[in-house]
């Protein structure tokens, strides 16, 4: 996890700051000072480290200099099963970090109740996602390398509604009915939504009111998560 | 432009391809030679280049080999002001070019009219945008180097509506009404829409139902411009 803004995001979530890495800058900031302090208070290992080691570990072309490494709250598929979000983004083999993240921190935005990940979708824990996600990966239960198929299976018995993005789909966003609970679909990059999947859920598109000839899978996530939000 | 798709898209767009550079594979696919073809036919100068040469001019780490130069359609904000357009974007100091060309893709998308840039903005030529648009920045009327503030104020005298994209806003995007004819501004990622374009805007939001700080600039387009689609 790099950069001050999403460290300190780390102390209200689940995650466990273990180890900060810092490159001390010419002058320190006060909120920095401030973050600095925190991490002594919660007896966590500070190590200060060369540019050339920085750049070894950062991500960034222009590191702020503050690197911290975290443990992750597993949340397995039983976890989902028997979680009480009524509203969850099931993700299959997006492979983008960027489109992650950001599908992540949109669904923060819309108070859905977690995110699962086909086993084949990009690791939520790559610096990348973390970053798009603006933090909102800490707040937000994510559940990794689940077995949509199987998972899917268990929601329609429990009465939730299984809806796909697909640009082929007959029926638009704004016409279909929302369940009391739901899952919404996004897929590949390129090649969309696998079919088991499709065959068990409605496929919706956004209309098209133009020439391009298709939208990215997280802006097809905000749009369809804001229609959702709006009529539920 | 990298990538044979994209090139492809050329051909049918007011952009005139001038050169093509390409370091030839060990084989040649049909849609290839199909392309190679079509510049031979039109008269487009080929250069084949060895792999340190592609590597040298290319922006991605796995390239197809093909890379073009190519012409653009300047336009100026006078033909904005003289377009037919109806409905338009204007990107305030929007600076990252992935956010850029997925607002061009989305605009593309809804049909919009045209997108407007602040000269603040990052440059839509730049090979990234031109990426992450999937082509739309060839089909969709761009007006880079504007002046906002004289251009929303001569919109505002032809009976335009102007809305600002604003987390702080009072007006629920789902509430508001459009005009017949319109401009939605996105502003900056960090700082938002500038103040004195904000004077001369009605600020709408997207409400927000969980914790997350903000949305992503793009995200918050497409949302706005399928909620105006939508209605419109």
């Amino acid at each position: 996890v790099e950069g001050l803004r999403l460290l300190e995001e780390i102390f209200d979530s689940d995650f466990k700051l273990e180890h900060l890495f810092y490159c001390p800058p010419s002058t320190l900031s006060e909120r920095a000072r401030t973050f600095l302090n925190r991490c002594h208070e919660a007896n966590i290992p500070v190590e200060k480290i060369d540019r050339t080691t920085l750049n070894r570990l950062s991500d960034t072309i222009h590191s702020q200099g503050f690197i911290g490494v975290a443990k992750i709250p597993r949340s397995t598929p039983e976890t989902v099963t028997h979680s009480s979000g009524h509203n969850l983004v099931a993700l299959n083999n997006v492979k983008d970090p960027g489109n992650l993240g950001t599908i992540i921190r949109t669904a923060g935005w819309f108070g859905l109740d977690g995110v699962m990940l086909s086993k084949t979708s990009v690791e939520f824990t790559n610096p990348k996602v973390i970053r798009a996600s603006m933090g909102a990966v800490f707040h937000l239960p994510i559940y990794p390398d689940v077995d949509l198929s199987r998972q899917l299976n268990h929601f329609i018995k429990n009465e939730y509604r299984i809806f796909s993005a697909d640009v082929h789909a007959e029926k638009s966003i704004y016409d279909i009915d929302f369940g009391r609970r739901n899952v919404f679909i996004f897929g590949n990059e390129t090649s969309g939504i696998d079919a088991p999947l499709r065959a068990l859920s409605t496929s919706v598109k956004i209309p098209r009111f133009g020439k391009a000839e298709s939208l990215n899978v997280a802006i097809s996530a905000g749009i369809i998560l804001s229609e959702f939000k709006r009529r539920h």
